[in-house]
């Protein structure tokens, strides 16, 4: 009887023949009717997932011919669980060497994962190649280290121009711009903040990381194993402070980007900044808006608002509660910053009420952890062997059409292991989902990245009635408060509009212009026709981390992990590009949507 | 036939029996009549060799009564080669878990070491212990992360004393100073720099680390895997700053330590320092110099040096042969620095002549790497799953008696690979030696601290007479330059003293008292009886990283291996005494030398 690595085997020296002799067709009779081949740049060029027999055998015709793929071989053991057989492998294309995933139902491939790990010859200098730093031997009128690097620095973006500008140094900036330090592409990452690790700082004041620390750590640099299971914001901020200081990163922090505009005869990007009060102009020939994981604050227009007599803001100007001590306080919204802000003016003595306008998934902090993240990226992984990396290729591996059916069974046993909190929420009046398919947070995080609350503790003071808790819509807002449309009046000294935030192409309208903003298109999402998520199906996040309708801009960021693991595929298309490796993109798809 | 591991585990077993009958001469009669029992705090609350059967049953009979050592395990399988099998295992104490590692000649142990790793109760917050970071729930009032971090940095030192003083904020410092904190010891580190790592910066241009990366971890943080082979003095001190603040060490910088003396009745120093221009009076418990594997300058007392003309100093002055080009340049002495410094000034286009008054043994840097440290701390070691942790422990189950049976063949295969370098350096007049018994430069570290050179490219310019070289005895100084007693006069418009550097004690004789640093005698080497090296002999390094004979007074320091592995030591004898756990010291050594 065959054993699951004979079956992986034999199935990868079937595909890697059809192949060899460049036939499309014969390679995609090896996967099943339901098939899902997810690549990340080694085939496509593109971060894409190829769904069917048809679709796959004409992504192989379009991108055979220059991936030259070959050297095919498992890695390890293959495993077999529930009837699929799943087995790791390495292969290379043409100017990569490459690491991939199969699961076999039967002798078909049922998930096919490739991946380009390191460009063939711009492999990164690490391990046994790193570079010897002491330069043995005697040499009049060198530089040293230090001496090389202030050189470097005065001069990069003056006279000499970056290949890659990065907006923003949160962690999705800083973790392409490690990845690129370590390619050697010259790049200046631009942050508006004093220093980098701002944009946490400056949140408000119980904030901490709502994912815990197995799951976020940077590239290259692990947290230390004492490191706080959900990290304070400031010392979050002081890390990535430290990790863009350890990693040597170009980043001008006091720095705002004011424009960009995109020359294609030229093909480079003017970008003005003004750089500590200065104005300079870069050239890059690359554009990475690394903003947020959200564009722009969805700023609210209630009718009304000019005549409110108190203070009212976004829920991203709020920093802390300290001085609505006994005052009235009004926060329209029910997701994490709602809540958490709802908290932390409770904690300060406020009389708060929250508005909830639509039903709120809620997960239990601990629940989430211990369901979604735990079994990958946590203490349990890593006696398993399982180290961070591996984690995120084993998450990699499981194409997003496959993650519904995945999820149904973890929200329902969320929802029984919790059944008396979700019921006490309940009871406050506090409307609750699960997603439109009974998915849970993570599909809503994927498909919308709204409409959850990780719960830290806000809901407790939901049902005690600690928060005051009121389901409507805002009418108007009056000059001294908030008007339901039930007709109830909430009087407010301070009302905080928690509603979100717009797609990341709002940066690209800011700072380019609308036509770009409008070509490129929504930005995040999988378009699974749910709720906030229109289709048609994308299959993979729209315009992250992988080329654009606009030539030369690109999108990083999202969560620690999304961050630190889709900037080394995003780095290798930013390398290849600058080497001149040609880099065919298949597959791009339409702008469907526009916001 | 028996197994390595059966062997290794019968003989374990009647050890532990022997111990649990408290039968210290049976134990010892499980002992080779050549053998030695280093240990590490958990039998002895000391570093201490412990050697032959009379003086192990000698030890255990002191301190069984209070270790009770229990549960000893074999960890792994047990090897054999040369007909020496080596097996690892674990066992505890009253209150501590060990680690240890035993080495079987027959079926008599031949060496043996013992650590303890933790302290039961005292645990590090690590992995699965680690702080939840976010106190869900909500509690009105709490201070976050950096408000507390704020309030502790402002009170201790003022309204609250450390238990713990650091002078030095090195590498040495910090090290133990991560270590403490991680125990949940209050201390404080002081720095008299700017910066941490300003002790590297402020070192001449050229500096790189003389020892390879692998070797070179600070503890808990390992270098990114593309640090350089041997780091670059701005770099390294680059990485000790940023380790400080992730560590969140308070580390006192631009505050000089004036003067300490202890209060044997109150147990406790007064020491006085000047932070940032205002005195400052700490109280701590314990006290700890950690001020460099190096005391203070030997400045030098050659008659007529009054009357010179020129410039002349210490090498530890010496910034950067930048302005003496085309000057005369004299550099006493032929070690480290003073070949470094020869190779600096001829870089800048100096007239240099180094004198070399006695012989001095030069390793090139690839073959000292390749021998020496390569094997246990490099990229194949890490292939073949030994971390840097484990090299450091197998580094530590050698005792320093067997130590040079090791390396003399190591320096014979020196000697055969770099027969041609030898050859020239002799031909160009260099006075050559491989210490006093052919065992190279590790020996000549662990007794002296001195006598070598780690070649990366002065010799060549010594070779090729690019630097000049001159054997002999100072003379005097002259108005013009240095006058040797062979009658040579060599005119010079610097003149640098790379006369080398004190024992430790010294820094005890400036900041407390001659009187203490007399009673606690020379630091540093281990009574080998060679050169600067006097017996009796120790077994172990004098008065490092262990109780001295002044009470509450510390040493800790050595290079980065050093003071990563020692500091663990260290930190747990400090640690001990904080919680009130009785540490009886057995076999501390009279001092046997002043300095």
């Amino acid at each position: 009887m065959s054993t699951p690595t004979d079956r992986a085997s034999s199935w990868l020296s079937a595909f890697a023949a059809a192949l060899a002799r460049s036939d499309a067709a014969g390679a995609a009779a090896l996967f099943d009717a339901d098939s899902h081949w997810r690549d990340l740049v080694a085939f496509t060029w593109n971060i894409k997932t190829t769904e069917g027999r048809d679709a796959i055998a004409a992504m192989l015709k379009a991108t055979l011919p220059s991936a030259k793929p070959s050297s095919w071989k498992l890695d390890g053991e293959a495993s077999e669980k529930d009837g699929v057989v799943d087995a790791w492998f390495t292969f290379e294309t043409a100017v990569a060497w490459g690491r991939g995933h199969v699961r076999l139902k039967g002798d078909k491939a049922w998930t096919l994962l490739t991946t380009a790990q390191e460009l063939k010859g711009f492999e990164e200098k690490k391990g046994r190649r790193r570079w010897n730093g002491a330069e043995h031997g005697v040499h009049p009128g060198r530089k040293n280290w230090l001496e090389q690097k202030t050189e470097d620095e005065a001069t990069l973006g003056y006279s000499k121009q970056p290949y890659v500008v990065i907006i923003g140094g949160g962690q999705g900036g800083l973790a392409l711009g490690a990845r690129l330090k370590r390619l050697g592409v010259p790049t200046i990452i631009v942050e508006k903040h004093d220093r980098p690790g701002d944009s946490w700082r400056k949140r408000y004041k119980s904030l901490c990381l709502h994912d815990p620390v197995w799951y976020d750590h940077m590239p290259y640099l692990p947290f230390p194993d004492d490191w706080p299971v959900f990290s304070p914001k400031d010392k979050i901020g002081d890390w990535l402070e430290s990790y863009a200081k350890i990693m040597e990163l170009n980043c001008w922090t006091k720095t705002e980007c004011k424009s960009a505009k995109y020359d294609p005869a030229k093909k480079e990007w003017t970008v003005e900044v003004v750089r500590d009060g200065k104005p300079v102009t870069l050239r890059p020939k690359q554009l990475v808006l690394a903003t947020g994981q959200a564009g722009l604050p969805n700023e609210p227009k209630f009718p009304g608002m000019a005549d409110f007599k108190g203070t009212q803001h976004h829920s991203s100007k709020h920093k802390s509660g300290e001085s609505w001590k006994g005052k009235k306080c009004v926060v329209i919204g029910s997701n994490n910053s709602a809540h958490d802000i709802c908290a932390d003016l409770w904690e300060h003595g406020a009389d708060v009420t929250m508005v909830q306008r639509s039903s709120t998934h809620v997960s239990r902090s601990e629940s989430l952890m211990e369901l979604w993240t735990y079994p990958l990226w946590g203490e349990d992984a890593l006696e398993r062997g399982i180290s961070c990396d591996q984690a995120d290729l084993i998450a990699a591996s499981v194409p997003y059409r496959v993650l519904p059916d995945l999820h149904k069974p973890l929200t329902a046993e969320m929802k029984r292991r919790d059944a008396d909190f979700y019921a006490r929420l309940t009871k406050a009046g506090f409307l609750l989902d699960f997603g439109d398919d009974e998915t849970g947070l993570p599909l809503k995080y994927f498909r919308r990245g709204s409409g959850y609350y990780i719960d830290v503790g806000a809901s407790e003071l939901i049902c005690n009635g600690s928060i005051k808790l009121k389901a409507g819509q805002v009418e108007r807002i009056t000059e001294k408060g908030v008007k339901l449309a039930d007709g109830t009046e909430l009087p407010a000294d301070l009302i905080i509009y928690a509603t979100g935030y717009g797609s990341m192409n709002g940066w690209a309208e800011l700072l380019i212009s609308k036509e770009v903003a409008d070509k490129v298109g929504k930005v995040w999402g999988l378009g699974s026709d749910t709720t906030k998520d229109p289709g048609p199906w994308e299959g993979e996040f729209r315009n992250m981390w992988k080329p654009t309708n606009q030539e030369a801009l690109w999108f990083q960021g999202g969560n620690l992990h999304q961050s630190r693991h889709y900037s080394q595929f995003l780095s290798l298309q930013l390398k290849a590009r600058m080497e001149g490796l040609p880099t065919p993109v298949y597959g791009l798809e339409p702008a469907h949507h526009k916001s």
